[in-house]
């Protein structure tokens, strides 16, 4: 298996695949020229809607020569008519990839466990290792790769979980101010912190957003209530004073960049002050899930091209 | 903003754009060799479903070279997790252009308004400048650019707008026959009477099918009662006399051609003997579509391509 | 018209069609320089969803060098706003072919009718042509031509039809098991019967399973209740006896091999021990309906491709 259900199966090599999605982002005649995913069909199978994870995929796949192929909820339902391993292992004859996006965790999991072809996670319950390669990618793009505080305001979800991952492995300082009760997963904090040892970051939990803002370079938020979550009517009130706004981020470094997964919810989470600064880069960031994507699935699907590519990277820039 | 959200947007080119979409059906040689939207990614996004526009869109774009990425209702909900405008950014970062059927028309404007890439209008319950433009190029196909009379019987709708707008540009006569409280817009009226002005044509509305039909070159009628309009009881009464029937297009020219943007609902609108007789074209209005939307594509997307062949068409035909 | 509702439409050149399935599978070189699809596309129209279906239809188009377009259910309806008739005068002057997996057996016929492009049945509740092409296939590339005894054991459905079809093309004996009342359509057994009698298959019906597998090389099941039987209480108990299990294959030749069309619910039709012995070919049959369709698809669409590509088959094989 070669598949990527966190950020951290990618470890060893997240730096150079986010500097080659740097480079093809920004250098048209490498785009204009490279086809490593040529006769090949990548699918991507959805539980959920998703705008931005489906039209970064199949783009990206497009411009990489790829065909995409796409499969909503209601077009096929794994664990339904037969187990999730044996659709994994039809598909698995079919294609050259998958993207999954789930609800639970376990069955990315055993989607990739039973593909005889790679796995992205393209959103589960429990983790987002695209949008935190993405992440990553415009925080090295504007801030370069020295030592960074990130901090991040909201609910201890997904999102942060592949953050802190991702920030342990470069070895940035990452506060995240979350409600009590909102803390992220334990098992994942404890994985962080394996890294961190290694790399120097510091990972600090606080419940106090002006703490975690304080000199930040990075400040990040995500909705707090999520698709399907309308019905838990406290959460809203639980969150009063996470807002990220004209005070708060007033705290954080002078050229700090504001950051969101979006879709954003303007006035709950974030006010419009913030999302339409200069120090915004979310739309900077959604354009990355797809170079930062791009990358990854040539990455797992044509390794020679990437290593190829890779190393004319090193010679030239 | 270089959008299309009404067939006017196109006045001062739309005839050369139909020229070239005629050329382009006709010379195989030309569609072989002719690739301007290699390498882009259109994304078509549809609230209402749609056999016509969507295929011959998808087909469309395929023939040009590019990628055509389709999201339907419930895959996105424009306006519904974050605003359009919000939505509209993020797309123009991955998409080259992108195609809206939606119902409000200020959807669609919204959409163009924060869009960096084109947005064509593909029908809102005000325009549908795709139909005025595959009906015009049908009318220049079949009757060439003399004067003509055109006649409308039926609902005064969408299709009507762009057809009297397209009409105008194009200094054509057009008389529309409406029941009593379906007269078209009076904006959409004055907008085209503005035009038709400078070029020449004669607006008329009459509540007479008869009337209308008297001598025209070409009869167009649309189905009475649109997708959502099925509770209006009464609608269907009001209609009747305004079936399009051998009695009625026995008042027209002898070579008058029968236009109908389809679905027909046989039997209502029109009869098997209209639909069916040699001077319908309504399957080759229907193609048209596609050769149509080629050329708008192009031209909002890849100018230079298109100016390139357009200019070979000027000196050979 | 030259479409393919059941398999004997492609009697006379179905052996050559699936030899070239099995070398265009077996042969990279080939495939990377066969596109016989190049700048066409094909339609693919759903009233079930399809996991299988559309993923091997997608890919391999793609695969050809063709453009793969997909309509779901709600997408569009078939007979709902306009006849079928006028749908398929529409979808013909944008489309290169069509496959439609539908509910009622005379929709299908209906669109191949007024379809001036191929039409290709993928699933009706009477024919199964696609699944029948995949089924040879695999048993050709297992067990070659020589005679054959195949075991069906299940319900009379619309596999069973084509797979008696094939087999009699095919000169090899079947049986059928079913339980009372669970019989093949008589007008398709009559049809096979007729095929057999050129071929010198033998068609037996008996209602013991026991009886079917003696000596059988090929055992095949499908599952007791499908989609949208699921109210049929007493389907399930009318079919008791019936699983292929451990006991029952034992009655085989000892290289006997294990069919079914998936999806699979283990336990009911079919064991565990069966579906993952090593006489279990059912992925490869899955992976096999994508080559066969793409061998259908060249053969209806582009024959001059196919004629120079079988042609060639001859001399090197």
């Amino acid at each position: 298996m070669n598949s990527v259900l966190s950020i951290d199966d990618l470890s060893e090599d997240l730096e150079q695949i986010l500097q080659w999605a740097i480079t093809m982002k920004s250098d048209d005649e490498i785009a204009a020229d490279f086809f490593p995913l040529m006769n090949m069909s990548i699918g991507s199978i959805y539980e959920k809607p998703s705008t931005r994870t489906r039209v970064s995929f199949e783009v990206g796949i497009n411009k990489l020569g790829g065909n995409s192929l796409t499969l909503l909820k209601g077009d096929i339902q794994l664990g339904k008519s037969e187990t999730i391993a044996d659709t994994a292992r039809v598909l698995s004859r079919y294609l050259d990839a998958m993207t999954y996006r789930c609800y639970s965790h376990s069955d990315v999991a055993e989607l990739a466990n039973n593909s005889k072809v790679p796995v992205i996670n393209a959103l589960s319950d429990k983790h987002h290792p695209c949008q935190a390669a993405a992440d990553l990618m415009t925080i090295i793009e504007k801030k370069g790769m020295e030592k960074l505080k990130i901090a991040w305001v909201g609910d201890g979800n997904n999102v942060l979980h592949d953050l802190m991952l991702a920030a342990s492995i470069f070895g940035f300082d990452i506060t995240w101010a979350v409600p009590k009760g909102y803390e992220p997963d334990s098992e994942v904090v404890n994985r962080s912190e394996i890294i961190a040892e290694k790399t120097g970051s510091k990972l600090i939990e606080t419940n106090d957003p002006v703490d975690a803002v304080k000199n930040a370079d990075v400040i990040y938020t995500d909705v707090f209530v999520s698709m399907g979550e309308e019905h838990l009517d406290n959460k809203m009130n639980d969150f009063s004073g996470f807002q990220v706004n004209e005070e708060l981020v007033s705290k954080a470094k002078e050229d700090y960049i504001f950051m969101h997964c979006l879709p954003a919810h303007r006035g709950e989470e974030v006010t419009d002050y913030v999302m339409d600064s200069k120090n915004s880069v979310v739309f900077d960031q959604a354009e990355n899930r797809m170079w930062s994507q791009m990358s990854i699935l040539t990455y797992l699907v044509n390794r020679p091209a990437w290593e190829t590519y890779s190393q004319l990277l090193e010679i030239n820039y």
